[in-house]
């Protein structure tokens, strides 16, 4: 009898954190990856700074490549495409991009982990040349090239989430005119409107035009090349456009082999990362999350909880009994001189699960007073009316807020009201802290409204 | 009937914290505070970086003068020393330290926050001139002046705790001639000696002599001034000894009027505040503070605790029910190019409670590998044997110490075991750490020990 064998679909950080994570645990099974793309295993969250110009070569985005995969004893294939699965026979349909040769590969465990794609506006001249996705290393190089061709000249950035904001800090290090279309009120709508508006100044005090409240309504388009990106209000003359209205879960072939999906069109998956079909595991930002805050299935893309799914599923495909509780949502980013990030639920989702909330915000300095280098920061936390329970924060400041963000985390995770908040033993030295952490003056404030 | 009135004694962080707070609350309390020196509420945190020049004006140190605490509506009388207290007549002995007068003042409340003494080792020449502690604003002022006159050329500081540390810092800065006498294998001995030796390497690597393993057993004096600090291995010449040994809560005035003391002689005290005589009460580094890892009382003075402890008297002063429930252990400082962080039980404190224990050790670094300015970060992490309960952790990096230090205090605070910390959402973007944060990869190495 043959060795059973693993069929890893993407060869990025949630398929091979998993092909690596059942390697280690078991000789006794044939692991291969295929993966669309030229590159494994990179790291996604670098691109904007390749293409700013602050991290030189793209190699060094890469953690492994598939040689160094296949010294480990796993058949990473690199420019194969994984057509179609048959859930019923256990196979995939694939296709060798480089000679077309195309064949039915068996399986005994599948993973998928097919990851996300950029949402693409409905509009007309959508596909044009000189509208960009970022959401591979192949992109992300090819963007470069542009710019240090010197092609273009004026870029629009569609959508104010992180990527886009990301990237246009990096577009405008490289000089280039940048503006960005924002449909929202503010930029970065993974906060409240009071606390994006705090990143909307940043991004216009480093030479971006904003035009907040904006929608793109169509890209002018000659010859099949970008012209120029029409809003509802404007046209605003284009050499290359990126899209940054965030992503979408990479599922369609999920969908077609009938494996149910859930929030978002994410696949479904249980705790051990298992779909709802036998033999087939999902990981990574094609599957779905649960919130540990809303208790609810979600989708939220990011590469530490693909790594984290994936060592999961490595684990169970190893023959171990491991769980992924979830997510309570926190993301963090650097805006040009900012630390934004966040955690559990913002305002409009409180209000979509119907609780009545309380909030306080303050502003406070990153360090002692006397300390120089001191910044401010400003901080926000919402509870639940009656309760105090504790139900996320959000943190824009110049320093700190990295730090700050996680202290909220870990109080989500361990389900804390804001009373039980209030004496954190939390650390301080001058150049660190003010004597009371903002994040505790800001629990102090929210105590009375609740 | 006249009003009550609320005596504080000692005018720094916990007395002036709990007069604020009480007189916020009750209009009906006179309030007044002796305090024995020149300055109220002072940030004592701050003295290295005054005398090592990074922070100008001693000014700057002093939250608020006596004049803005009289304004609030605090009588807050400096230079008035508090000599005897009366509990049975509710009544303490004050002697006004520019005139001499001397008189008896009625409390109905009464708070005791004398604060904390540098250590002294008992040896010959301990007393002489030349041989400081750190301990109040007027000794850093003093400090600062000899080292601005040039009258020091050679400093000997003696014990490598965090004050003496920062305190050897600042007198290199100033290009004196600086040694440390440490009795311990390491300094910083509020951490492992593994982690200790990071530090050591630190302070020596900006040319601080270090003499480790010894002790100092006399001060060569003459004509009532230093000359050298003598140790069980060699004479070193000084002209000025800083003390960093450490400090000892200052309660002999409430152990002569019989004020039960607990650990360390520190005064004992409940979840309000209150000691156990009744009427008066005690907060900050004159009193114990309850541990919520060992379960045990502790004493570690710290100027957050002292806030919080002090915050917490003011509003039982002032009509409201409030606990401290206690501290988990969280320290931080910054040493040289190092930030430096503790939180929960070291080795030797989980050995003394009799508890089996596990730990793991990684070394990191501080951002995604290809961002640039990562330094490296070291983190160990120290659980129950069996249980895996979470009992601790220690880190030394380069930046990002005092961040992670806090997800550990917040998981101490929850009662985590080491199990439930690995799935963690902390925060990640790469300017501010790998995708695996380190206390992760920490966690995730120690669960295979449990």
């Amino acid at each position: 009898m043959g060795k059973e064998r693993l069929v890893v679909i993407g060869g990025d950080a949630a398929g091979m954190s998993a092909a690596s994570q059942a390697r280690r645990l078991r000789d006794d099974l044939d692991i291969v990856v295929f993966e669309r793309g030229p590159h494994t295993s990179y790291a996604a969250c670098g691109i904007p700074y390749y293409v700013g110009g602050l991290v030189q070569e793209w190699r060094a985005l890469v953690a492994r490549t598939p040689d160094e995969f296949r010294r480990q004893g796993i058949d990473a294939c690199v420019r194969h495409e994984v057509t179609e699965i048959d859930p019923e026979g256990r196979r995939v349909r694939v296709r060798n991009l480089e000679t077309g040769d195309a064949w039915w590969e068996p399986y005994d465990h599948l993973l998928i982990a097919t990851g996300a794609l950029p949402v693409r506006p409905a509009v007309p001249g959508a596909d044009a040349e000189g509208i960009y996705g970022v959401h591979t290393l192949e992109s992300g190089i090819h963007l470069r090239q542009i710019v240090d061709e010197g092609k273009a000249r004026r870029v629009v950035i569609v959508g104010g989430g992180y990527i886009g904001l990301e990237m246009a800090e990096a577009m405008c290090l490289r000089d280039l005119e940048t503006s960005l279309v924002q449909r929202g009120p503010q930029v970065m709508n993974t906060l409240d409107p009071d606390m994006g508006a705090l990143v909307s100044d940043a991004i216009r005090g480093i030479g971006i035009t904003l035009y907040l409240g904006e929608e793109v309504i169509a890209f002018d388009v000659k010859d099949g090349r970008l012209r120029a990106v029409i809003t509802d209000k404007r046209e605003l003359p284009a050499d290359m456009a990126i899209l940054g209205m965030g992503v979408r879960p990479n599922t369609e072939l999920a969908r077609a082999a009938g494996i149910p999906l859930g929030v978002k069109g994410a696949i479904r998956v249980n705790e051990r990362m298992q779909t709802e079909v036998a033999g087939i595991w999902a990981a990574g930002d094609c599957a779905e999350v649960f919130h540990l805050v809303s208790r609810r299935p979600a989708h939220i893309p990011l590469g530490t909880t693909a790594n984290k799914q994936g060592r999961v599923a490595g684990l169970n495909l190893g023959g171990r009994h491991a769980t992924f509780p979830g997510v309570v949502g926190t993301a963090v980013s650097k805006i040009c001189s900012l630390e934004v990030a966040r955690t559990g639920l913002q305002e409009k989702e409180i209000a979509e699960l119907g609780l009545e909330f309380v909030s306080a915000t303050v502003k406070s300095r990153t360090r002692a007073g006397y300390y120089p280098g001191a910044g401010t920061i400003t901080v926000k936390v919402l509870a639940e009316k009656g309760t105090g329970r504790f139900l996320g924060g959000q943190i824009v400041g110049t320093e700190g807020a990295a730090k700050r963000i996680d202290v909220m985390a870990v109080a989500l995770h361990a389900g804390m009201t804001v009373d039980e908040m209030i004496h954190l033993d939390l650390s301080y030295a001058p150049p660190f802290s003010p004597v009371w952490d903002p994040v505790l003056t800001a629990v102090r404030q929210i105590v009375k409204e609740v």
